[in-house]
């Protein structure tokens, strides 16, 4: 079984294309290119040095477009352009953070995608173009922190501090493998700031799918219109060390035994409803780590994710019930810390038919989707309306280096996302 | 379920004894401080700080004692006492090194004894008490490097490379999970010598069982025959990175699944074996180890242990078949690579023999045992004739901070060590 496609990606082929989008094209292939990984993907998690190094590239093309750039006291980073003193801003972009070995698009593209159409919007509204256009809102393109919390856990950290939902202590305090803090992280790298980041009145985000259906519908532009729900949860399995050699079996607490009766029982669930309910595990850390030691204690990380709430509680319930057999069977004691937790929600359905209108005008097919990954927009959309949108993703592939979008779909995109951009900018969800 | 027994473990005493016991007893108790964890073990993992200190300080006593020390070129710590000029050595100890969170007493009790039975005999030797006593062979009180393998891959290293099994630059250019090479560790403890060390005529250790079966059957003195055989294998599968949240069930090629799918199938062979065979996933490390990235790979260390060849053959002919049946239940592809393997293999008869006798003679309960767990002196066997005793172990806690045995277990044993090593020293063994 090959585990790797062997064909190299295509390059990002500005020549294809003129003008601005020629140019946003050059800007996303030197954007590749920090924290670049031999395979063809990036690795650039939160706060490392290819981290601070694309921040520093993006703060310096955001300068060189006439926008302020500031960073909040959890590192979000904002480009910000005051069209109306005083006025709230619309918030735009997404997150550069990567996870290791990761793909070119997740994320970063939504970053330079909201640059651009800024860009473009602050010419129009600078020129004779814009007699009849007037904004109402001032503009934040935004790239949050730790979106991706490889590194740091939670994951979508800045957006979670920006939108009240995370303590901003806790956050700065959390510290990664190495016992490197967040707070210790943002200051090497120079982008620990002060404040709360500039008010928001609505915010956009666009990103890659990261799932088939809309390269199986033959759609561009995908409106998303909920999210899954998720329970997420952190299980300690606890054991006891003893020597793998001599130890009999009968006496064993094999807290590993344990850790992976639970990753079965994950997939196993998830066979149960299928299509319906996503399960993993991802994360996992065995302690002592011995080749001779039967393992003490094993933490893991396990998710649950469903469009459907009755489903994911259904799931839910089986997975605590198969926990005590768990204890029973492996002799071990499971201890359930929980995550996080979010409902299916909606995204503004003013959004969504914003987006469809911008979509019909600008000729581009479109759709409604679900997100069943989380999104920085999945915080915002709590705190103000929120619009966001998807472009295709080749084969669903995401957090693996041979993640892929067209060109011409990112372009397509752009266009779409200044157009929705514009008119939150000048007003159209006013009512909303 | 408590996994951790709550009363403090007694300490070494050593006003329970008198004289040349009592000093050892007290040792004893110094050598349990190095590296001491607040829950009653030691954590001094080859090559660490408290590796090095408890190094230094055993120098010291060693020296005190008239003893030369030598590291040789991997480590090995040796105690020389020249007896007969030019004659070959009784080469006697164990090992200091230890697990993380480990208990007192796993290697370290027999280097501490090895010490104090040297001492005794030098005493013999030089004092009138040796009128009808002649050494024949000289005396190296040795502190293998690296026995448990927590840290450097693979155990029992220092003895390894002593008896010519294991590679020197490959053993010296190991390196531990932050990258840190058995040559760097060595070189910063102070303890990289040169030379092959002294050359060996004869061999003797004493350890802890690490079993139950002389608590149960209630005997001091355990004289070992042979050891299980046991197959040790590296495992690498190899999955496919992608988005834990998004990536449906039916394309995921989970790593951590194929490897929870064979953690299970380890335990599940020990079970149709029950009592003869043990089997054990104590090492396993996720990559890229993210909350929502499906893992690309995971290693792990799998064995199987018996003291039936045939039911070991039996088991790894049913852990390959279930491989090739994982690698189509989980989407993925796994990689063997061989570890080590040894077969059951007896300590030489005429050494037992020995041992029954000077157990006997000193009126010391005693029986054969097994070896469960691989010791240096698995090694010692196969270069030179060697005696491999045991003192009981509590309940058969190993590797863990529970470890305990009674101090006037630790005495008797260093008796019939004392014993042992003269009847070598004196050439007992000549004609075997």
């Amino acid at each position: 079984m090959t585990t790797q496609n062997p064909t190299p990606l295509p390059e990002p082929d500005p020549s294809a294309f003129t003008g601005d989008d020629a140019r946003f094209i050059a800007d996303f292939a030197t954007l590749c290119t920090f924290g670049a990984t031999p395979g063809g993907g990036v690795e650039r998690q939160a706060g490392s040095a290819a981290d601070g190094e694309q921040r520093h590239w993006f703060a310096g093309l955001l300068r060189d477009a006439g926008f302020e750039v500031v960073f909040d006291r959890i590192g979000n980073q904002f480009g910000l352009l005051e069209l109306v003193p005083g006025a709230p801003y619309v918030v735009v972009g997404s997150h550069m953070d990567s996870q290791p070995t990761a793909g070119r698009y997740d994320g970063a593209y939504g970053v330079l995608a909201a640059a651009h159409a800024a860009f473009r919007l602050a010419e129009v509204y600078r020129s004779d173009a814009a007699a009849g256009r007037q904004p109402k809102y001032n503009i934040a393109v935004v790239n949050w922190f730790n979106e991706e919390g490889s590194r740091f856990q939670p994951s979508m950290m800045g957006s979670s501090v920006y939108t009240g939902k995370l303590d901003l202590e806790t956050a700065l305090a959390t510290t990664d493998a190495q016992g490197v803090s967040v707070r210790e992280a943002l200051e090497s790298v120079g982008c620990l700031g002060e404040g709360d980041g500039p008010r928001a009145a609505f915010a956009a985000e666009i990103h890659i799918e990261q799932g088939r259906s809309m390269e199986r519908d033959g759609i561009t532009i995908g409106v998303v219109d909920s999210n899954w729900a998720a329970n997420k949860y952190e299980f300690i399995v606890h054991g006891e060390q003893s020597h793998t050699g001599s130890t009999i079996i009968e006496d064993r607490k094999d807290a590993l035994l344990g850790a992976s009766m639970l990753v079965l029982t994950a997939r196993e669930i998830a066979d149960r409803f299928p299509g319906a309910l996503h399960t993993s595990v991802g994360h996992l850390n065995v302690y002592p780590n011995s080749p001779v030691v039967v393992a003490s204690r094993v933490n893991l990380l396990l998710d649950l994710r469903s469009a459907d709430e009755e489903i994911l509680a259904e799931a839910d319930a089986l997975l605590h019930q198969r926990v005590s057999e768990i204890e029973q069977a492996a002799k071990v004691r499971i201890e359930r810390r929980t995550g996080h937790s979010w409902p299916v929600t909606p995204y503004q359905i003013e959004g969504v038919e914003l987006a469809e209108k911008a979509a019909a005008d600008l000729g581009l097919s479109h759709g409604r989707v679900k997100t069943l990954a989380g999104h920085d927009s999945t915080n915002m959309k709590d705190l103000v309306p929120t619009v966001m949108l998807f472009v295709p993703s080749a084969e669903g592939i995401s957090h693996n280096e041979h993640e892929y979008t067209r060109d011409e779909d990112l372009v397509a995109g752009l266009h779409m996302l200044t157009e929705v951009l514009g008119k939150l900018v000048e007003g159209a969800l006013d009512e909303s």
